[in-house]
């Protein structure tokens, strides 16, 4: 028996223990490893897991820049093992991870605002080495600051090779004759399929774990895909030990990642066989044993899951209406008093589906719509490909316009004073925002609208105005004024307006 | 006493009879003239109206192509005078008034569907001469085959010139200080008005029919808005009796104008002294009084007014929300079980306004909506100019973009077999149409999706396709297809698929 680890780590990273034991039987069922840590502030216990190769890993984020001491137990091993690290702490990017702000928003641990400005990539981690590489660097332009993926591989149109790797161990049923025509008569009960459920691929999870700590080092926050419908394996229709055993593995392997999310579901109403019994208890599974309550949500086809839900962190949807989706977001943040995420409202592309195929123009639009109703949205893309390689899907490169209205629209939103906006309601013509925190701070957004001028009476003080170009993003200062005022505008579409008091520029 | 007529008139024209007679007092309430027109068909008592000068006159519309017998009794004069005519079959443009057909489309009186494809030019009857002229130039280009405007001059933003003509005789409220902040001041009540509500000014009205006949020579329904709020001068707030007065004068003048149709208000709501009962009330006289029973309608500002009331032909909405409105039509119609004209679905321009500042590709992407949906829509065109004129209040020449699109769908319209398009629901992401007459004839919409293609299962036997470019007016055959087939599309905004049975082309 050995183990190994770092005696030094730096606060809200990662600190691992390694620990050799015994394997025969199934390890990952028939042997339990846990460690137990402690500091000055906080005290945690987690479970461990088998990584293959004899190597059972236990993994601990520790969240205060102290001493910590630990005592690792296990069945795979005679006597506890004990040790010591000090935490360093956070500098550069490194703000902790991502929590509930008040009622309708996102901070850092560190305090620092996040504004999540997603995208979408379901199956990025299944493709090849060299694509997966492309698609981080793509992503080191700071497009977006959270990426939806899925951890089991994916099985829909435009995506039908078989993932790098599976999470389990046995074989797939075969892909011959698999296209676009009849990928619906693969089903995931195919009698082709040998999987043994209670035996992982480790190899499928190291490579999704080096990829959220890609993503940490991007600054991007991982929303993991627990489970979805589109399979052919099997995976998607596992019993329900089965499933809390998969649950448990991914918890002690990912949890401790800082920028880990967790979403139990992408479109939940999908998966037939699952039950609201099914989802609460796997929540409960994540409520019980995340010991650092990572936030979680589910995504829906059709109907919401209830968001109110006290284990649902902020709502994660995906619009009911081909045409209103964003503008709603105000409605929602009211019924759910929760961070609101509309994680599905169309992707800029070409698709023949109704759900990929809007212009980078109508998704900017919706993110701007989003934002000043007091909530979120995600990108995606979906341009057919000579080589088949979609964003939505593969990752790879962005052949769109969104991705640069997007950091633009994320760049202005981290200016917020305090933290977050709030949806005020002043004309029925024009989408208005305020600072949540009661800063004189306006944001005003016209959309699809083109006013040539727009009237504001502002009272007596001085108010300085400025232009935004949400699609060419550009900030024009208008000037100061006060009292009753026409504010000239270029007639276009998809122009905001920001008002702030004079002195508030002066810092 | 003398009196005058035409004695051959054509089918669906108008036959007038002008009698000099007494005209001290107050020829418009002190005498009264009526006509009695008898054919093999038909028997029709109409009232005529004071025209000024000694005048009166008596109008008839004949439906039928016969010989006529007329009495003119009143109590300007003493003997009843007798005479007849006869009416000669229509030819021509003239297919005779508009009427319901089926519950959800009009048709002319000889069977020829009518698709309404309108404007909006609510003051362009009281602008200068050379200003009406150059509107009837503009009409005359085909975009539209219906207009609204108002009888009674506006006072709105923009629009703040005394009308060339006032309906009454007196002397109206000057008009100095008013500009766009101060308009809301000027009050009906405002006590410079010096009005006599019970003697009608001819020339006012002599020119709005001169108006109705130079639209029916273009081809052009007049939808006459009869009340509305925009006023300074005091005619919206007239009491009971003088507005009865005032729809009787109207009903006699206007009737016999086979492209007459009644709007009894616009953004009747906005009238804060009339209720529901005035409105009823004034609906009961247009049904006692117009023997030809005109289209009707009234027209909101927020809610709607109850369509289903029995005097109601088609629905004359404005929409209610910023984002969705045509898309409602196929809700409208299921409600109301009546044709569903979308009279106001904001205007192509750059007005501060939220209702006037949409791109014309935004505006014609409503009118498919719509279309599709078994409805129909109007245009207005509300561009600032150097001049002042706007084509939404003023007339004159049109700016936009969108006219050239709305006559071209009016042309695809008018293509379909039977009358009118009905809603079929095949696809969430499509909107689709069929025949009503339950040809196979259908039109899909994909409005912002931009599908690189589509597939459809077209079963075993082959239709044409065709891509419709809505906004470049281009029709493309894409070819024949049967059973599941893949139509290849341009991935481009404002899409439209046409698919017939191969046979019905050879029509």
């Amino acid at each position: 028996m050995s183990f190994s680890y770092s005696n030094q780590v730096e606060q809200w990273d990662v600190f691992e223990i390694a620990v050799t034991g015994r394997c025969d039987g199934n390890p990952f069922t028939d042997y339990s490893v846990w460690g137990e840590f402690s500091s000055k502030n906080e005290t945690c216990r987690t479970q461990g897991f088998y990584d293959g190769d004899g190597i059972y890993r236990v993994r601990f984020m520790p969240s205060f820049p102290e001493e910590y001491t630990f005592i690792i137990t296990g069945s795979c091993f005679t006597a506890p093992l004990t040790g010591s690290f000090s935490v360093s702490p956070a500098h550069g990017k490194n703000h902790g991870p991502v929590r509930i702000c008040g009622d309708f928003h996102f901070a850092y641990a560190d305090g620092t605002p996040y504004y999540p400005v997603g995208t979408t990539c379901y199956a990025w981690t299944h493709q090849p080495y060299e694509l997966q590489t492309k698609t981080l660097e793509t992503l080191s332009h700071g497009y977006f600051n959270k990426i939806r993926f899925c951890v089991f591989p994916k099985h829909y149109d435009f995506n039908f090779a078989d993932p790098i790797t599976f999470p389990y161990e046995g074989t797939p049923c075969s892909v011959a004759g698999i296209c676009h025509d009849n990928f619906m008569e693969f089903k995931p009960d195919n009698p082709e399929n040998r999987w043994d459920f209670k035996r992982f691929c480790p190899q499928h999870f190291q490579n999704i774990e080096q990829r959220i700590q890609d993503l940490m080092a991007l600054g991007i926050e991982a929303d993991i895909i627990v489970m979805h419908p589109y399979d052919r394996w099997g995976f998607s229709e596992m019993s329900a030990e089965e499933d809390d055993l998969y649950i448990r593995y991914l918890i002690s392997r990912f949890a401790a990642y800082r920028n880990v999310w967790w979403s139990l579901a992408n479109e939940y109403d999908l998966m037939k066989k699952k039950t609201t019994a099914d989802w609460e208890r796997i929540a409960s599974i994540f409520c019980q044993y995340d010991p650092y309550r990572r936030l979680r949500s589910i995504h829906n086809c059709f109907g919401f899951y209830d968001y109110s839900a006290p284990w649902i962190t902020h709502c994660c949807i995906q619009r009911q209406d081909v045409y209103k989706c964003a503008e709603l977001t105000d409605e929602y943040r009211a019924r759910y008093r929760k961070p609101v995420i509309l994680d599905e409202i169309c992707y800029e592309g070409n698709l023949p589906h109704g759900w990929g195929n809007i212009s980078g123009q109508e998704l900017v639009r919706r993110f701007w719509e989003a934002s000043l109703r007091g909530g979120y949205c995600s990108h995606g893309e979906t341009y057919l490909s000579e080589d088949g390689v979609i964003w939505w899907s593969h990752g790879g490169k962005l052949h769109g316009e969104s991705q640069d209205r997007i950091r633009f629209l994320r760049s202005l939103l981290e200016e917020t004073p305090g933290n977050g906006l709030k949806p005020i309601k002043r004309n029925w013509d024009d989408v208005c925002a305020a600072a949540e925190n009661g800063a004189f701070y306006y944001l005003l957004y016209f959309g699809r609208s083109r006013p040539s001028y727009r009237e504001y009476d502002f009272g007596p003080k001085p108010y300085t105005v400025e232009l935004i170009d949400t699609w060419n993003m550009t900030i024009t200062a208008l000037g100061t004024f006060c009292g009753k005022a026409k504010i000239p505008m270029p007639g276009r579409e998809y122009m905001a307006l920001r008002v702030r008091e004079k002195d508030s520029l002066s810092h």
